[in-house]
């Protein structure tokens, strides 16, 4: 069966989408830590993030390297962290989230609950910033 | 002046090293979340993460992938994690931990105190999962 996550990246459950390309899909997490808080997936369906073969998992990487410093314009900050826990969807996923503490990174802590329109200003500002 | 980093990398501050190539050095947190906590650096001496250039996070994340999965090996867990956050060393450095629980990552929690002895150890496992 096919992952909530891959589901998003066919369209057939709805996302704030980031920017994609041939092999990588990036949407803000609709329970971010800080606004601007992004995930970005391979669209090859691997649980694991180190069980992906090194060609997916390099441009997994170099994507989000791109997704990271247009948050950062998006969203002005100290620097743009990167998390790879993947416990809760069965498909590997990196979390960019803008930081200012290191509690910013904190999943144990209470998500944002941003509207339609926070959301959608947020994700108009990061592509803004990638293009 | 050079980073803590730059002078565990040099040797002139001690430390348990799991791995280096011509880019990257890898030893163990000696604050560790998890036995098996690693860190990741590049040699280049590099703040933020995503403001290294192409090459040089390429080879750190190419890196951090072959170590991840001795961790893997050495440490029984459902998987390894990663996180940078960076807000404590102005030196880029790639967070390896051996997860089963959503905490496992949560940097707000006690840290490990491990023996000279259990480093040792850790070290030793990490290094012959290597080769």
């Amino acid at each position: 069966m096919a992952t909530l996550f891959t589901k998003i990246i066919r369209g057939e459950i709805p996302s704030y989408k980031v920017a994609e390309n041939e092999n990588c899909y990036a949407f803000l997490d609709i329970y971010p830590l800080r606004m601007g808080h992004t995930l970005v997936v391979p669209k090859k369906e691997v649980d694991k993030l180190f069980d992906l073969d090194v060609d997916s998992y390099r441009a997994l990487m170099m994507f989000s390297k791109e997704v990271a410093n247009a948050i950062k314009k998006a969203f002005p900050c100290n620097r743009v962290g990167m998390a790879v826990l993947g416990l809760e969807v069965p498909h590997a996923h990196v979390h960019l989230v803008p930081l200012d503490t290191m509690d910013d990174l904190n999943f144990a802590r209470p998500k944002l609950k941003p509207t339609k329109e926070q959301f959608e200003e947020a994700v108009g500002k990061i592509r803004a910033a990638l293009n």
